[in-house]
């Protein structure tokens, strides 16, 4: 590691986790008896699902901006970019630290995303996703109204909020008796596995850490088998709208190229699969993204047997019609 | 009360919980920020769509079960009746034991429970909801085959089994440092709601039980209005098809009337906006009988503003089709 960027430590996601007690949810380590008997070993479940926005960005964006205002400043404008996760985190903490909003987001975000990310009060402003930069719009926006941005991943105070839930399911699994072998992470830009990876490096450091992704998707897969960031490949596609960042992040992957095992990749189909048995079986409402690591479970691409891992459900936030066509609903019309 | 009847104590619940203790599910206490702020006050969520089987009836099952095998008895099968949930409760409690179950079901029952319950091993038996009585069939069965009937909710450890809901709700509202002011249940024969108003009785005397059905299965609300056990009028319908006895048990008033308040009674539409809740707000699958409390909350059937109420969402055990009807997925073709 190198003194040339800014890594957050253990100590700043404990800090983050007292900035955040009372404000994000402490989501509760499930377990099912019919996805043991499925998979041979012991699975927890973290459902960030049932986090405040739906999806764990709550904790990264609610981090950074108290952080803010704890060192007196007050921001006339939060900025963000998102796919719409981390635009509901990002409205809904500048909502409670008594900020206005500003989120760029691709035009075809799913439209719960949007209403919700209104819901809370921000204001958005729309990208093509294929033929438009939405850093250099946020640029832009920046310079013309001022505000402060908040990035999705590639930020120390993020990271270390997402990094909370890996502090959770060290305590939850104590407090339950177990040891986690392997922990399971859908992973975009790699925010939420290098937070866990980080918190866990100090709380449990004989648990693995392992970034799961849509095939087509797997740059932090294969950046990790050679060592360095690699983009994705142009012209695939997924309906996990939220994993789909181009590149691993450079404080992510710093991260993650020092913490983290192997990474695993899952087609839309399994997802698909595991949406169903979350619906079915679990009875909770998963995101395309959020069920990859349940994915990546059922459809054996780790053993099992005898193990106790954890998988984390990192969004519930799915438009009717894409569930329904998962879960054996009938299709759209 | 007289002494003709066979009712549970405060002492039956709390062995029933050890009893219990490694099998069924401790389910969580959530809460929901936006459910908060829409109903002006707290809502404590206490879902057993958690539980194993989907719904609380595994509590009730599996006390029954085990201390019959505690005090010796090893029936050669297990028979029960049931809709769906409480035939899933004991085939589970059955197979645990390692005992055979034998249930009759309706054969209009959702097709997720059919298929959950013989998954778990137990034969069923069908019979036409309209035309037949599912009691004399299984009296029948008990003369040809032997065994032991496990009653959906007139029995004193059935009811003791759900009463462990009733003591995680105290304890789990305890450790966040809230008193309940109101818990509204789903009721069909009462076994639930008489079980949680014993536990809180003695856990937390001053919390008030609410029983919740649907509009037109609201038997146990006018019979706790006019003190005696009224049945329902014939014709209702309704899409709950786990809250369809009847009439209050006899076992089941007879608590309820010395425990519990008034009783709500809600719409199917307002049932299916609280699914449709459920599943954008929550994330949470729940079934439409599993709604009823959570509808009474967002309808206004009750006033929360200031106040600590608990809703139990008692099922999530909800066919794709009807449920995806309900969140606003397309129609089923």
């Amino acid at each position: 590691m190198t003194a040339m960027i800014d890594l957050p430590t253990i100590a700043d996601v404990a800090a983050a986790a007292g900035r955040l007690a009372g404000s994000a949810v402490r989501t509760p380590l499930l377990e099912n008896a019919d996805l043991n008997a499925r998979v041979g070993g012991r699975v927890l479940i973290k459902p960030e699902t049932l986090q405040r926005t739906g999806s764990f960005k709550f904790r990264g964006a609610g981090n950074k901006i108290a952080k803010l205002m704890q060192a007196g400043e007050r921001p006339q404008t939060i900025l963000a970019y998102s796919s719409g996760n981390h635009a509901q985190g990002v409205a809904a903490a500048a909502r409670l630290a008594g900020l206005s909003a500003l989120i760029v987001m691709p035009d075809d975000a799913p439209a719960i995303k949007i209403e919700n990310t209104r819901a809370l009060g921000a204001e958005i402003v729309f990208y093509d996703r294929r033929t438009e930069d939405r850093e250099a719009i946020t640029e832009l926006l920046l310079r013309e109204r001022g505000g402060t941005l908040v990035r999705p991943y590639d930020d120390p105070d993020v990271i270390a909020g997402q990094g909370t839930v890996g502090l959770e399911i060290a305590e939850q699994a104590h407090e339950r008796g177990a040891v986690v072998d392997h922990v399971l992470v859908p992973c975009g830009g790699g925010g939420l596995t290098s937070g866990i990876a980080l918190a866990l490096s100090g709380a449990s450091p004989k648990t693995r850490v392992h970034p799961v992704e849509p095939e087509g998707f797997d740059d932090t897969r294969r950046s990790l088998a050679t060592g360095k960031i690699l983009g994705n490949e142009p012209g695939a596609t997924s309906f996990c709208d939220a994993l789909l960042a181009p590149r691993p992040g450079a404080l992510t992957f710093a991260l993650n190229s020092r913490l983290v095992g192997e990474g695993f990749a899952v087609t839309d189909a399994e997802t698909t699969a595991a949406m169903a048995f979350a619906f079915r079986t679990l009875k909770l409402v998963v995101e395309p993204g959020g069920a990859v690591a349940l994915a990546a479970v059922l459809a054996g691409k780790i053993d099992c047997r005898k193990r106790t891992i954890c998988i984390v459900l990192s969004g519930g936030n799915a438009d009717p019609a894409i569930f329904c066509r998962a879960v054996g609903g009938p299709p759209p019309t």
